[in-house]
């Protein structure tokens, strides 16, 4: 047996097994917060579960919401809900956020 | 009195004085739409008509959302739903959408 460094998200409980990991974990976080608040003050009447989602899921997939800007909107046909596994999912069966359904 | 040219955008039939305000409204409205559908797909269950605003909220204010992409989440409190006015606005009355309340 051997002792390991793992770091958590303050913000959602989650563990990484790197801190790099972790700091993208939370800095994704944080822009799923502001992208749902945002929504939220523009198009009112949206339940906060939703706005939630929302928000994760455009953070989440930035890089490709950062293409279609430039004009490849193709690109957001690739979107996915889903969180990347990290090991630390896989060594300590983090509850993931699933995709809605 | 004379004649002048008018660019017309075939998705909603605004108006412009100039063909690159009218490209840029077009594509505006064309990732608009694909942001809709994408987020339609993976948050089911928003209504439709508050789809087509995020989707616009969003593309109309890409620039934002590019930055708050590489960290500058703050720049998404600046967020704008009023469409751009144009000088074929204001010189055709164009009906402009308006910020849902």
């Amino acid at each position: 047996m051997a002792v390991k460094a793992l770091w958590q998200c303050d913000r959602d409980g989650k563990m990484f097994t790197n801190k790099k990991d972790a700091d993208a974990h939370d800095q994704m976080l944080e822009l799923a917060e502001s992208i749902a608040q945002a929504i939220e003050e523009n198009v009112p009447g949206i339940e906060s579960e939703k706005l939630d989602d929302i928000g994760r899921l455009i953070a989440r997939n930035k890089d490709l919401f950062s293409k279609a800007f430039k004009g490849k909107t193709a690109e957001l046909t690739k979107l996915d809900f889903a969180e990347p596994t990290t090991d630390a999912d896989a060594d300590n069966k983090v509850t993931k956020i699933n995709k809605v359904s």
